[in-house]
């Protein structure tokens, strides 16, 4: 390993194998690409027995990883250029053991874990291919430095832009960096952590999209769009249950953040590449029990490597009710929209569910029934939600978007893999 | 031919190959059935190029019958015990040429035309496969008789049930009949004519499925139902444009039908294998200009030889936009649905368009998105609306589900045939 440079910046050397971490070096880069010789994503034909389905299904699930060796994968001999891609997940609800992170990683076939002998309060999660960082870890004031300037964690002048851009851009030329820990537990900053390039990067938090220059590194964008009402009943949730506040100092705490987070968080929305929507449901008139979401994936049309899910009719308008005479759901049961339209000035394409899943048949009817969906073989996400049922959402849109966004970035970072391994061949021609 | 018997009804010897109708005899009974050797009715990829799909349709429809004449065809070797199938088509709107039979007879490829050297005014038309009767030859009454009694044409009263399950029964069974006429013109009942035993005999008019001896004979029902306000522009485009009628006297004509009209017509609906709702659109909000117009086709389940068209997934609900990003139409756009529903206490599936065709491609999209339409070959319905263009219709809901029933008719009609052929050849065994 290089010596430690004064801007926290390491040279790794590049090999085209993979490395399993020591625990000393906690990380090592692992420059081996994983790409599928061939793809199954096209939705299936609905005449096949959804019974037959599921039991294959299950019969799979069980077998576990045996399943999984039987995957045709090659293995991309990608040169020491190979760089890391960067993905900036934008979301308002703090960071650390987000779900989304272990469904992603979990779409990789690692567990995400944080970095093996270091600070017990650091905000990153490091599996074999991805490494999500925390970008609370940028604050450039306290939680008492904000308190006495007067600003919030959502103001830019709380964030150090110049060090999140500084070593982002590291990372993708395939340096290690030391990043600053920002602890949550204490409010203070701690000493910094050492993050070595992996092959898939994620800036998680408030503003991956903020600073124009991180927004031009990030290879694949998404924004968590989480509506007030849903917002604060997950709020009450995790504030109140597990965090012990008041009802009261939540709503305070919620008002506060207000003018900053449509100041600086939400006009972010504008620049991802996915925008994933949660409302409350629609099936139940006047519901205001927040149990029910309404999910909506708006993809941006256009994004090299990246084409939108659709449902039946790609860029026709449709809205499906599953449920009916092969397939039986439980009141309110479950409503699928797909239509192209505008957003920002964008063009997109949007795909919503609203309701939620009771039985792995309505998953896997579900799935077979969406196009443009980047897995390896039938049943794919089916299998994904199954694995982590016990993640929250998993029978909802949002377990159901969360995997499917692991899937393109999969497919995201493959593709760049591919194209880059190919340039680099015919440079050699 | 044999002599006729006191009831009107002659027995023609059954052959098995096409008879030509001479002058003297107008139609001869023609027992050689067409049987598709194979489907190609399911619906297509959507990937295929539209313009592509487009040129080659219209190359298809130059060519004209040289296209049909490819058409991989079985003849079926019907026995002389193939019979008569027996199609009821209950429609207000009065009968004589209407759009539906022309639309079935095409279908078949042959044209319709009254019985050649007969009464001027028979309201039958006869093609090479098919008779279509209309039920007000079966008036018991006469328009002054009507008068005299102060009873509509639509009460039973004014109608001979007796006279009609007769001769329906006889033409079933292969027996020729002297079928009455009713002339509109005069209003007068007329001498008889010969009606030879056809493959489809269709009755249309106001009863076909009010008497329930005569429901019980028909093979396929189908039951046109046209909304009021639609109905009334539809009475006022005929009556007052071609028969010189005066606006006040439609009113007071459609005022004076209504309450009979309930009582014995609309009735019939709840037996009918299909019924053709006709409203106006939902698309433009407070439409009444009537121009633009929904059409729903209820179709009953589990309907000997029958399956429903159904939309993308066979069972669930789904409502679906095709024009958007691959199809462009002009306003107010074409919309779709389909789903299971129940009606008149029968489980059924409903397919409904609003809105209507600007152009070609529009019509072969939403042919490619259908199932279970019971086409010959790709493309089939375009080719049949487009040879009709000028017919009432042709671009909308009503000429395109016409043509699917059509389609459907042919298709119980061969199912029959194969059925029956099969019994009698196993019965030899």
């Amino acid at each position: 390993m290089a010596s430690a440079a004064a801007t926290g910046v390491f040279v790794v050397p590049s090999e085209c194998v993979v490395r399993r971490a020591s625990p000393s070096s906690r990380l090592a880069a692992s420059r081996t690409a994983i790409v599928s010789s061939s793809f199954h994503g096209k939705a299936v034909s609905s005449s096949l027995s959804l019974s037959t389905e599921v039991a294959a299904l299950k019969a799979a699930e069980s077998k576990g990883s045996r399943r999984r060796g039987h995957r045709a994968l090659v293995v991309c001999k990608a040169g020491p250029d190979q760089r890391p891609i960067i993905i900036g997940l934008a979301a308002d609800s703090g960071c650390g053991k987000s779900t989304f992170m272990r469904r992603l990683t979990s779409v990789f076939g690692g567990a995400a874990s944080p970095p093996k002998g270091g600070n017990p309060d650091s905000n990153t999660l490091i599996s074999d291919t991805t490494t999500v960082i925390c970008l609370d870890d940028y604050h450039s004031l306290d939680r008492n430095g904000r308190k006495e300037k007067g600003v919030t964690a959502l103001d830019p002048r709380a964030n150090n832009f110049d060090l999140m851009y500084e070593q982002v851009k590291a990372i993708k030329e395939g340096k290690a960096i030391e990043k600053p820990i920002y602890n949550h537990v204490t409010g203070l900053l701690d000493p910094p952590e050492r993050i070595e390039p992996p092959k898939i990067f994620v800036i998680e938090g408030l503003h991956p999209m903020f600073d124009e220059r991180v927004r031009s590194l990030l290879d694949f964008s998404i924004y968590l769009d989480i509506s007030d009402d849903v917002k604060f009943a997950w709020k009450i949730q995790r504030d109140m249950a597990e965090r012990g506040h008041s009802l009261e100092s939540i709503k305070a705490s919620i008002a506060a953040r207000k003018p900053d987070f449509d100041a600086f968080i939400d006009p972010q929305k504008q620049h991802a590449d996915i925008v994933i929507q949660v409302l409350p449901t629609q099936l139940i008139p006047d519901d205001n029990e927040g149990k029910i979401l309404r999910v909506r994936m708006i993809m941006k049309e256009g994004v090299k490597y990246f084409e939108p899910v659709y449902l039946y009719d790609e860029g026709s308008t449709i809205s499906w009710i599953p449920c009916g005479r092969k397939l039986t759901c439980s009141y309110p049961g479950i409503k699928f929209f797909y239509g192209p339209d505008t957003y920002y000035g964008n063009e997109v394409s949007v795909l919503e569910m609203d309701g939620q899943f009771d039985k792995l048949d309505e998953l896997i009817y579900v799935e077979s029934h969406l196009s443009n969906i980047s897995t390896k073989f039938y049943g794919e996400i089916t299998q994904q939600m199954l694995k982590h049922a016990d993640f929250p959402g998993s029978n909802n849109g949002t377990g159901l978007f969360q995997t499917i966004v692991g899937l393109k970035i999969r497919d995201v970072f493959e593709r760049i893999v591919a194209s880059e391994a190919a340039s680099l061949e015919s440079a050699k021609v």
